[in-house]
């Protein structure tokens, strides 16, 4: 059995099936919904059933294993693992977590003695074991970060002992993002377990509102949060009102620049003009080591202009449903990430520590990224 | 007869009444209604009908000429007049220019020969011909803002004439909110008659998305645009993709400063980041000689939380509805506006010309700002 607590946002279900959160519903509406097949779970990704990097990452791990179980007996197994990659891989451009998740599955995979690949019986249970430590690899490490984050937290309330600290969040970086804990809200489970004061400001995060999720999130763990509009952080930060800005990541250069929601370099901005410590949260998965120019190769995803043009919740009636915002056949652009150079971040918050957002830094941190 | 170019967002109807569009329709329904009574007149701005700065003041100034037109004859029409100034003034209290033009139309009749105060009909002519005179006003304002603004398009168009310049709005400080034109958009409607390629990025504007105002009236005089979230700016002006960033202002101080729509200051730092020129439109009437510190002293006004735990617009059946974003009882903070500081800011573009936000350029162009 697996603990209650923290909230998990993939786990196993009956006949070697997992569940998931169709997160498409929150905050209105807690789904869960069974992946069975490699087909289900590529859907579940491309269509933000499930989201946040680190969960479409584990997700696909167990993508792959689905597949293999599929696999017709004496397919060529590795051939059919190859096939279930792509197609996982081709679901979301931006989030290196799903390629990397993907890639050390079918590495690890192809690794094993010849023997097992020829048995479907364990090259399925072995990919099962593989997907399961992954996902269990991801909460000790969002919980690591938590540790680091706490840290920041609890140093920022050594300053202002009379009242909770300020922090401000943009998208879900949470729980919900990832197999629990989440990167950037990490800290805030740890405050919520020792007690700490902190009150969050939740960027709304158009177009597609995660900060509702944020706020579904902090409810459920019970920490204070007033929900803004994105506009409104700047004008936050010029009154005081933010002691410190965490968010997560889904690509980062050695570096030290980072791919995240869109809108996010817009805060950093802000938190720099003001003094503001701006931190990214983020697991050693999210570093992209080949990257040289993250402002030059990082393909930014332009998602379908529904998501602006429309606004989706629940209506009057207390049926989820959306309602058009803009004039009849309005061009819409909806890009889906920004990149926020590393000379606006004050640290990366990893699992193995708080660094500079500096190559040097983050090699001391990660001496395996040749 | 007026001229049919450029549309204006009021203007005579028959029987000496006035018509207005009914903003709250915008940008799903073009509907009008007639103004005939002062009682009309209150309930249009109060409900915001009538909407933005200007407008508000010229049909506040109209309001007054349908209160001494519905005198009862043998009124004191001074007494008259000064109760209807006081019922437009209450409506919207925090606009600046709707008290300005109210006070201005009161001292104008007041310091009327006693022969025209006892003669209704020629008071209530000269009420219109001085209402007239305030609307012209304020398109001749615009225009003029619009010939100086569009200097600068033309420039941009000459360092890059294979492409449409392209520009980067934030609200609308557009036509709809002036009898017509508007400030940061008259550039455009110059740009339209003379055929100079622009193409504008227009920002939502959470969380009443007057952003969906800009595109109606961008789509009316066919000017190119794309819609975009409010955090989409910064990864375009990353990209290249605005060459120039021009918005309103609801109050400015003379040192340059100033306050506009929530999360203009955020699209002004990733200007100044990507060195792509911000300018501020104003009037004169916008500039606030009394004001000494304008992050102290303006007051930045808190609206209602419906605006951000709702998005409005129209459903599925073609109704005007809404849908609510956020889970149930959430708290939300929905502060108005912000401030820009003048180091920001390339350049005011007033009717008078651009000159940089610095007291001392202000004070060259409006020497009678004592």
């Amino acid at each position: 059995m697996l603990p209650t607590y923290p909230p998990r946002s993939i786990w196993p279900a009956a006949e070697g099936a997992l569940e998931i959160i169709d997160q498409r519903w929150l905050p209105h509406e807690y789904r869960t919904e069974q992946l069975t097949t490699l087909a289900e779970t590529t859907r579940a990704i491309e269509e933000m059933r499930v989201r946040g990097a680190p969960l479409i990452g584990v997700t696909a791990a167990y993508g792959l294993y689905l597949a293999l179980r599929e696999a017709p007996s004496r397919a060529n197994y590795l051939q059919h693992l190859a096939m279930a990659a792509a197609m996982l891989k081709a679901t979301r451009p931006t989030a290196i977590n799903l390629a990397w998740a993907v890639d050390r599955m079918v590495n690890a995979l192809t690794a094993l003695s010849p023997d097992i690949l020829t048995h479907q019986d364990s090259f399925v249970q072995k990919a099962r074991e593989l997907a399961d430590e992954m996902a269990e690899a991801d909460v000790a490490t969002c919980r690591a970060i938590g540790e680091h984050g706490y840290k920041i937290l609890e140093a920022l309330h050594k300053q202002h002992p009379d009242r909770p600290v300020q922090m401000l969040t943009h998208c879900n970086a949470g729980g919900l993002g990832c197999v629990a804990y989440g990167t950037a809200t990490a800290p805030l489970y740890l405050s919520a377990e020792r007690g700490l004061p902190v009150h969050v400001w939740v960027d709304e995060t158009r177009p597609r509102n995660q900060g509702a999720l944020t706020a579904f999130e902090l409810k459920r763990i019970g920490i204070p949060h007033t929900y803004i509009v994105d506009n409104a952080g700047g004008l936050l930060m010029q009154r005081g009102q933010v002691d410190v800005v965490i968010v997560g990541a889904d690509r980062v250069s050695l570096g030290g620049d980072v791919a995240n929601k869109i809108g996010t370099y817009l805060k950093a901005l802000a938190a720099k003009d003001n003094q503001v410590p701006f931190y990214v949260a983020l697991p050693a998965s999210t570093f992209d080591p080949k990257l040289k120019d993250a402002f030059a190769e990082i393909p930014i995803e332009e998602r379908h202009p529904d998501e602006v043009n429309y606004a989706y919740g629940i209506n009057e009636l207390g049926k989820a449903s959306r309602v058009l915002l803009t004039p009849e056949g309005t061009k819409v652009s909806n890009p889906g990430f920004d990149i926020t150079p590393a000379r606006l971040i004050t640290g990366l918050l990893t699992e193995r520590g708080t660094c500079p957002a500096k190559e040097s830094a983050v090699r001391a941190l990660y001496p395996e990224f040749a």
